[in-house]
């Protein structure tokens, strides 16, 4: 039952609503606007090496549908669609050892090599053996996990090269967390490395809890290498905001920051430092590098996301947790991660990105100043995205979705 | 098991299938035509009133997406994208009195003036400040609805300039139903104020269980002010069609025509009319007015239907009943409204209704003579936004989606 | 938890993924090309006799809405939609014998010319009647179902000059199955008269498990009449590929081909065959004619396949078992199909070709030499709808859907 209000109509001023604000598009990247599928170039974490077994399984990377297979211990990849009527050989088997054949007519490719080797119900003889090669991608196996190199002809660069340093060579323990999601990859790095959201999104967090955060902090971004690094000039604790009032990520029960030990960025007074970690906690905790990989040095840890596109609009969450040490050594570590770390850090506080990362819808954009983050970022693949491109023209070669596709 | 039937092939003649025949665009009524996602300037009830609290809470109008709040007692709305990435304010809360904060780096919106009064996480001295200002929409509450005026840059007028006559000043009480509904706001309103399938589709009804309808009618429809009326000229309760046989809605349980009371259309011979209602019935007891508002008037209340555009496939349908009256006069039409007019009236009569809009696939049409009114409320419109078209222009205001731009 | 592969990046060659190799279209058959949604000209069975009641029921045929309504024991079919606010005919139903009325003004129409008898609600003297006639599709029963010509306005051939001559005249019992399946028509038949999938696809299916199959043959298509068939010339039952080893589809288990009945192909020595049957098995045991019906002739029976085009992505596929026979003769038929014939072939095994066909994505197409069936049915359908064509133009007429049409 209706009850009428007596007021007149308020008379706030009316905004029409047309254009939105701020930048309307990323033609200031090129490279990066026409990366919606991902960056070609590069190797990614697709499944966990325990998922490949002899059984064929599809997986989606930078749009492209990929057929994984592993035979006699190594895993192979081939473009997931048989040339003959386009069935997926995924939905096949092996007849042969070292080859895989469509379920449809028994069109049996070498899984090095990708050339057809048979086709069963034409016989040994058939004329086609030989004249058909099926695309097959590289391979390897890191952490875990299978990674597979999607490029545009060019040889592909040792995975080494590409993976964090300090992860290859030393020691270490890992924890992973493999997690597809809705949105565009583009959307989750940016999140990742945004150096504005952190303490007001996860302020709620249970990983924060006990752990105050700044309410902002004053920032710059430093290329070192590969890596472009987060450095944290100046954090304010609490904040006065005029006509409004204050407001503060602290609470009593709440460490407070000059005992804070655990906090994000203030490593360097923690009491034992494993060496790995210390070498890279300096310029700053929170550094990303392409095609998408952030790194967060926690004073006992590092925490890694890889954010796989596999299509516009989805990605693959990848979380990766390392302790750097031996032995005895790194039972806590399995201990801690196991019981509480997984769930409390990947999930529920990853959760909040993960919704993030779904709404997000940019551009237009009108950017603030917290977010030189992320336009330092765009410029790093940006400019390591043109030296590639040079490299490829060099060789005669040509990227799929370069920018003047788009 | 099969069964030969031994006729031959039926000698009936094959139409070949083509252009279907009628009108093939509404090209006639250009704005109405560009109106697929409603007309702009006007107000439009898009929830309960008890709904809209503290916690934000997104509605679609117009196609454009908004987000309601109340603050302190008054009603505010916002556009509901929050300009830096895009991300729903509806997803935030409140931080501070009189703003909304977006959930992702606390952005703060004031409620009514759409201003940016913080960006918490980049402190208080931000110098985004004060270079944002967020679209507001004006609202109002009446009828225990919440009102949204969706404009182009206008003054909105007064909402009682737009509320049918008779609910300004006069103490009524209402009952109301709101449903989301599939199908274009246009075929809604069509079909509520077409005069041909209320005898045909609501023959069925349990609401006309017990009162007869007519075949069919003679109607002629005038317009007086804002509104249009469909004048019975007259009735015919059966007919014969050639070579079919008779046809009525007819049956010995229900009243006969000349004894008709409750009868829609014939509401003069009632004993006790209400002033209010008096004053409404002539010169037709169904009226509509822009932007799609229907008003049928029984003898002991009257009916409103808004339909209210939420995009080009969908619309919210809102019923209301009033009765005029006070105090314990009004409390037979409580009892009767809910004990059963709201689930008979509102739901299933109007259920049939629903169904025909979901199902209507217009144009191309071939309409027929009581297609008057539907033509004539095209007209209304048509005008109507002519006039409006002619005042924005002279105001230096464009409309979003006026008929050039389609 | 990770485990590093020790492995270096194998070394196998990385192919660019680009262009799909083999014929990108079927611009060599534009008739068929351009037949996503069937070709026009033919009877097609649409649902079971006993389907049809006065009850009105849509389908969907060539991507046109059809409803079906049964008035006085005869079937009918109009175009399903109402010229006047297009609404579907078959959520109405009759208000007088021989007509069907729209559910939302009452306009009536005649079953057998489509005319407009009657819109009830504008009374007998409507201006409109006569002025409107609904397009009309031809309709017949055979075999238990119901069967729907779709044209170009052309007289409609006897059904009977369609079906495949063996069911006309001759007495016969037959079992059938309709089946709503995902998937372009095309790849229905192309599946169903493919030479190659059979021996590969279908070698793990119940049907064959006690039947060895070839591993391939070769084979020529000879053409008779309306119908193409496929010739065995030579059949391999197992076969050494180079570099791979043996492959067979024998098994100790399964009876040799030396001995074998009930083989494909091989009726010849079938002690008792039916003589409708013997006239049918020469030149070859497997046929195929248009607009898509395929004929695989068992020593004790025939079955056929029709691949109905219900739009450009679904079909519907009506398999038909036919044993030529009278009286006691045919009982055996009957306990073998509903004991589990039905079941284990129009079930099971064909159960595998509705997966390729759900799966196959073409063209792009790199076909081999088993193919020839492929190349020699789309050869057919392309000089028969010249042919028509031509017919069509002398007449004045003009096909939907024609090939210059895309």
């Amino acid at each position: 039952m209706g009850e009428e209000s007596g007021d007149s109509t308020p008379r706030r001023r009316h905004s029409r609503a047309g254009k939105l604000p701020g930048r309307q598009d990323w033609s200031s990247w090129p490279h990066y606007q026409a990366a919606a599928t991902g960056f070609r170039g590069y190797w990614y974490p697709v499944t966990y090496s325990s998922q490949i077994t002899t059984k064929p399984r599809q997986v989606t990377l930078l749009g492209e549908k990929i057929v994984l297979i592993r035979d006699n211990g190594t895993v192979f990849a081939l473009k997931d669609r048989c040339p003959h009527r386009g069935v997926p050989l995924s939905e096949g088997n092996q007849q042969f050892p070292g080859t895989i054949s469509c379920p449809y007519h028994g069109w049996t490719f070498d899984l090095a090599t990708g050339e057809l080797k048979a086709a069963i119900t034409d016989g040994p003889a058939s004329p086609i053996c030989g004249k058909v090669t099926q695309p097959t991608y590289e391979v390897t196996e890191r952490l875990g996990m299978v990674w597979v190199f999607v490029g545009d002809g060019e040889d592909a660069p040792p995975i080494d090269s590409q993976l964090p340093e300090e992860l290859v060579g030393n020691a270490a323990v890992v924890g992973s967390r493999m997690q597809p999601r809705a949105g565009n990859w583009r959307f989750a790095c940016e999140n990742g490395y945004d150096e504005g959201h952190a303490k007001y999104l996860h302020r709620t967090a249970l990983w924060r809890l006990f752990k105050a955060m700044p309410v902002w902090n004053e920032t710059r971004i430093v290329r070192r290498g590969r890596w472009i690094y987060r450095v944290q000039e100046k954090q304010y604790w609490d904040a006065d905001f005029p006509g409004l009032g204050k407001w503060s990520n602290q609470a009593w029960y709440k460490m407070k920051p000059p005992t804070e030990v655990g906090n994000i960025g203030n490593t360097t007074t923690h009491r034992k430092v494993n060496p790995v970690i210390a070498a890279q906690e300096f310029p700053g905790f929170a550094s990303v590098s392409m095609p998408g990989v952030l790194r967060i040095v926690y004073p006992t840890f590092i925490h890694y996301e890889f954010y796989v596109p596999v299509d516009a609009d989805r990605h693959l969450y990848v979380g990766v947790m390392a302790s750097f040490g031996k032995g005895v050594k790194t039972w806590p570590f399995y201990a801690k991660y196991l019981g509480f770390v997984r769930w409390l850090f990947h999930g529920q506080f990853s959760g909040q990105d993960r919704w993030m990362v779904e709404v997000t819808d940019a551009p237009p954009e009108r950017l603030y100043r917290p977010d030189d983050s992320l336009l330092k970022w765009r410029k790093l693949a940006e400019d390591v995205s043109e030296e590639r491109a040079k490299r490829l023209r060099a060789e005669g070669l040509e990227s799929v979705g370069r920018p003047t596709d788009n």
